[in-house]
């Protein structure tokens, strides 16, 4: 079988890599129906993360189970199923209280970007669909294996209450889905900062109420002038900069929240100015596991369309190619086809 | 009229000051039944933080009201009163949240180890008793006015439930209260980071059920210990040091929350450590007056005595014998009566 390799800096190859098979009583192997690149590959792509050898990539991922180890019990051959980048065995007691993705057994999935998948801890994992989707649904499925429950976690950490002012820091997938999260829980107006047109109409179509375009001090002011002076009740923080966190930590109001789900690169935070915030703060990887059912159902039934953020779908062969449409932001996120 | 002022480190005098007036129609002026000195007066106090020229001090307070301006409606010469460090309107945006210490127009109240005192915002800042109090309740109603409610916001920045296993990092007169906050909100396990025996047996009085003496790394070790390698689902950090809150969030467990009300001194956070602990981050300077009615009301009906961490009981002239004794923890707290 072929997958994606990554060798260093914008080098990303799809070469002959071993098919997975069961390691252990607890796998499953899944035929993946569609996979993509994250905005967090782009990290060590662009060589900000190094990697010390030739890596396979991907960890979002969805499709029809080829085959389970003998102690899988809920997850059976032919179902079409869903999981987050982080395996988990769903009965810890970090499982237990809903953060699967803090699981004492947990692992990380990292090689989705190929035809065959191995999933580790298949029964806390992976969450099938009522039946097999329509090829129409799949972008919307595979959309809650990472960007979709990572943006709802944003919202979630952030305590998003009906009737709320919520402020978006990002307009990649997450932050467009953090929009949607925040729509779908009630928010009544939902700002988003972005410089970018395509990205702002889709912000808008998942619920944006305004766009601010201006970044650092100066977006935080002009979302002061937005929340007459006071501050937004929610930030939900979708990139991992300094910048972006500042941002979101000096908008808040007094005892506002912000969900911050940006994997942070090189991000201090200030103990005394968060004092005087009296900020709440919360973040961290997404504990997926815990809303898949949820996400899964609402697409099920029609209710969110998630997968619209996909707006570039390859063969998985050119996987090369949707890297460097993100990497140049000529896609916002890059579906790939077995 | 006398009064304490700091002249600079280790220098307090009790010294002629003007006695205060009504200088806005919405003030009080209050005689002083009982004041005290604050853990975080020691800070200018050991010239950990420089003061430009002599300061009066002083802002836990509670007495009888002496004269009332002229917009004042709510609050009546001669009933006996507590307000906390932040005068409060309690009608801005952010006071209607529970915010009161970021109050739009909050002020400071910094002249409290006096006979008399100036409050601002007197409608929106003090709360009165139902009837003049004996004096021997009079401790526990003037530690409402600080350390009481700071212990109290801790367990609820920290979202301390029944049940709740909490740890207490500090044992000062905010550690020890937030114990006794822990311990009304249901809580059922509260360990203590403590290494002074006196302060241990307040501690447990209050309802701790452990101690922990090792500090630092070795201190997060033998918390994850106590808590079968999870850690707690609340750490009340009251002390603001760089290593306290490391112990801190640290010490958390996945999903658990962290309430700090120590005034931070040189903390920097690790916005990576953050994310990857899965903590919840809430505190800042605690917004007593949300919590003063139902703390007066605890008080009043003899279900908790927080007056008890003043192991100092001096005449208001002898101030500057409070401060030395706490500052070398000879005392817990100083009791002034002038």
């Amino acid at each position: 079988m072929k997958g994606a390799v990554l060798y260093g800096p914008r080098d990303v190859r799809f070469e002959e890599r071993p098919a997975p098979t069961i390691e252990k009583a607890t796998d499953a192997v899944v035929r993946i129906s569609a996979t993509c690149v994250c905005g967090s590959d782009l990290w060590p792509y662009r060589g900000i993360q190094s990697i010390a050898q030739p890596t396979p990539m991907g960890h979002e991922y969805c499709g029809i189970v080829e085959e389970v180890g003998s102690a899988v019990k809920s997850i059976k051959s032919g179902q079409f199923v869903i999981g987050s980048f982080f395996a988990s065995d769903n009965t810890c007691p970090n499982c237990q209280i809903g953060y699967q993705s803090s699981c004492q057994h947990r692992e990380f999935v990292t090689t989705a970007q190929a035809p065959m998948l191995r999933v580790p801890l298949a029964d806390g994992t992976l969450v099938a669909t009522p039946e097999v989707p329509s090829d129409e649904m799949v972008p919307s499925l595979l959309a809650a294996s990472d960007v979709l429950g990572t943006g709802w976690f944003a919202a979630r950490a952030a305590n998003v209450k009906p009737g709320a002012t919520v402020v978006v820091v990002g307009d990649g997938a997450v932050g467009l889905l953090a929009v949607l999260s925040a729509k779908q829980m009630g928010a009544s107006r939902i700002i988003v900062m972005s410089r970018h047109a395509s990205r702002q109409r889709l912000a808008r179509e998942f619920g944006a109420t305004d766009i601010v375009t201006e970044r650092g001090d100066d977006g935080v002011a002009r979302i002061k002038d937005l929340t007459k002076g006071i501050g937004p009740d929610a930030v939900l923080e979708c990139v991992g900069t300094q910048e972006s966190m500042m941002q979101a930590t000096r908008a808040i109001r007094p005892g506002g929240s912000v969900g911050y789900v940006g994997v942070p690169h090189g991000v201090e935070l200030n103990g005394e100015e968060l004092f005087y915030a009296h900020v709440h703060l919360h973040g961290g990887p997404a504990p997926v596991r815990r809303f898949l059912p949820e996400l899964i159902d609402l697409v099920w039934k029609g209710k969110i369309n998630p997968g619209k953020v996909f707006d570039l779908v390859l063969p998985l062969d050119q996987v090369a190619e949707g890297y460097r449409a993100m990497d140049e932001r000529l896609a916002i996120k890059a579906l790939l086809r077995p």
